[in-house]
């Protein structure tokens, strides 16, 4: 059985701002996506992220978004690819500046909210994505919805890519995820997220909301720890993977 | 003679704001400053910026900043050295990003405006801003005014150094510029600056406006490009120091 | 004849970017939307474009934007209608500052750039923002594309509207503008710009880019002053409207 | 016996960010100054707490910053005395924008943060506050530091003013707050904060840190609600205030 890793999202914080619980839960997944400041994470609070990190012995990635502190990068916005080339290679280079500072290893890129969402689906930023992680690494893997555009545009590149799955979202027949705005788009039931779990790592399948079993790739899934019972469920999924 | 380098600052254009004659001045200079989103440029900017700075083989060096667009990083901010060695891991780990994109090498770092100004007489500030530029890359270069507590604590850190002098700034007698608050702070006069350089260049000193003669290290001149009056004491300097 | 209001956007620079041409187009003009400090403009560019709109007894606008200074507002956001009209009391009542502490009077309201076109097309939106014009002062004159959502939202509570024409802009047969991303949007000679103007003026109509003739509401034209042109063009169009 | 106001700063979440727990704290108030979205808060944030404000039938006020989010408006700026007023122009006019919309009244206005201390301190920088104040709206209430230069300005321009008292910071022989960076600035035991307001409220005087007893004039007293002791050190206050 293939092993999944468990990745979260860190380094949430903006000045006086508190967000996250991130030395809960740190000790729970194998990789963590650090915010780089430009939809949540300030300087401050990357190098602090990136030193829990090294503490932690995980893997370290940068987590970019749009430029929209408000929205906390969860509003689509029409940025050309051109523009959001740039936008990658200057907030993974900053990221970089503290992981190259605290002699850490920058391991992965992953998008955050609405430019993952969108870069999933629209080919021209998917390659503009991989071509600035190319560019500034080539070494780096390149984190995306399973089977997504971004993830297609990643392999064409020559990057090492990470299919990420979900645990609290249901599919689509054609492998997306169904979108928030609609009913049923999110798995609130414990049970039936860890039984959503357990078909993919153990059958590489998922039941789509159709009710159609497809195939899904899956090399890391994407947790959360914002109360005691997310915290619990990161465990729940763990038990499944290391079974 | 000891070679003078000119350097200017580039890529302060912003968004839809074009500011500066980059294109003008790159040719006449050695090194460039870069701004890096703080102060001024943006993602953008400086991808076009650092591409142009290759074509032409200058030395390229990063322009952190205080967070203070509107301000153009020129108002004085009372940030604590912890937080500042941040902001120059941030900011130049992004430009870091686009040289390493663009397979250049990123060569020194000049703090901008107000902090320059404050890193230059405040010791903890000072050592702040050399602590994270010999953590980002210890063969980094630190820029900052001749003599200043910059100079002091790249030096006290193992970084090379260069002593910065201006042709179109008043030196008061402990070496340090007359500030702008005050009526004599600039030399308006062309062949007064080209004096003050050539004093600089051949004799290793400049006149104080109480008079006083200094000796003064000279690696490096700041010069501007924003008039054709400009361009044209660009060249006046580079011929003196070629002399 | 019914009179045609000339009106421009104004006061867009921004701390030490300077862009537009103020002093020049105001005397030329007969309303003035001014940036809110959102897309552009700051508080002390906003204030000194209030006390020149005073000098010039021009119609003094509010011109609202997305929270987009990178992309001076032109690049289109998914802002729920409820934030978009937070949004816009929150531009126009600072506007309103600066004209309530200069004893002029604001007399309307035009969102910019991305804004304006999506407020044009849809109707939440547009109804959002007639709402919070409407709520901050019934009296608010609402200016958008002629014929658009945005006109039916305003009328639809209540205000005042002003539809607007373009003569630099291609129309579609539905009497939207033809989008810039399509080849003929914009007109670039100047006689055509004039004969389309002409025809709004005289004939109420425009000629779409299929060629047929459509009644078109007009009561004010959009006018910019970036170039020597541009202010020759905007003096030919005064002569249209007041023949 | 003098009323005492017991006034609180509100609405200082933004975006995804939350902080403060407005709700606890607003009927134990009677008077909230409202973060005006540049060191904290934002439109969104603002509606929500004016309308909040309106149900409890508090007195509403504008609570304008530096343009330092990351910093919370807490850390020193150098801003002129010209700007400064347009910030406070911007910030307290887009505030009285929603004040407007909800047909409530804005009362007052009170500074935040460094900006406070600054404009406590600096007779430039205070005259400037209150002539934007003045301009917006003559009949608006000034809050500053007890006997404080903002006071002075807000009096010599014609202005109500309050004076403001603090129960858990001690005072320096010449009235003035003992700064932060000393070790007894802060008052960390319920009592001594008790003690303090009780001296305040029925003899008008405090006792300096050296021991001094000094007449203190005081109109509202800042009070926090971060916590469950806070709220309870509230209700102990209001008791105070009452008997």
């Amino acid at each position: 059985m293939k092993k999944l890793l468990l990745n979260c999202d860190l380094g949430e914080s903006f000045g006086a701002y508190q967000l996250g619980n991130d030395k809960a839960i740190i000790p729970l997944v194998d990789a963590v996506n650090i915010a780089c400041g430009f939809h949540a994470g300030d300087p401050h609070v990357m190098g602090k992220t990136v030193r829990l990190a090294k503490e932690h012995h995980v893997q370290i990635g940068a987590h970019p978004g749009f430029p929209d502190l408000q929205g906390f990068g969860r509003r689509k916005m029409q940025i050309s690819p051109k523009n959001v080339y740039d936008l990658i290679i200057y907030q993974v280079g900053a990221l970089k500046g503290f992981t190259e500072a605290n002699h850490v290893h920058l391991q992965h890129v992953k998008p955050h909210g609405a430019l993952y969402n969108q870069a999933c689906q629209d080919n021209d930023l998917a390659i503009a994505i991989a071509q600035a992680v190319y560019d500034l690494d080539p070494s780096l893997t390149l984190v995306g919805l399973s089977g997504s555009a971004l993830i297609k545009a990643g392999r064409a590149k020559g990057l090492t890519v990470e299919n990420e799955v979900f645990a609290d979202r249901t599919y689509q027949d054609d492998g997306s995820l169904t979108p928030r705005t609609l009913p049923n788009a999110v798995i609130d039931d414990t049970d039936k997220m860890l039984k959503q779990m357990e078909t993919i790592i153990h059958n590489g399948t998922i039941r789509t909301i159709s009710g159609i079993v497809r195939h899904i790739e899956a090399d890391t899934v994407c947790v959360h720890g914002d109360s005691d019972e997310a915290l619990q469920l990161i465990q729940a999924i763990r038990k499944l993977v290391v079974k």
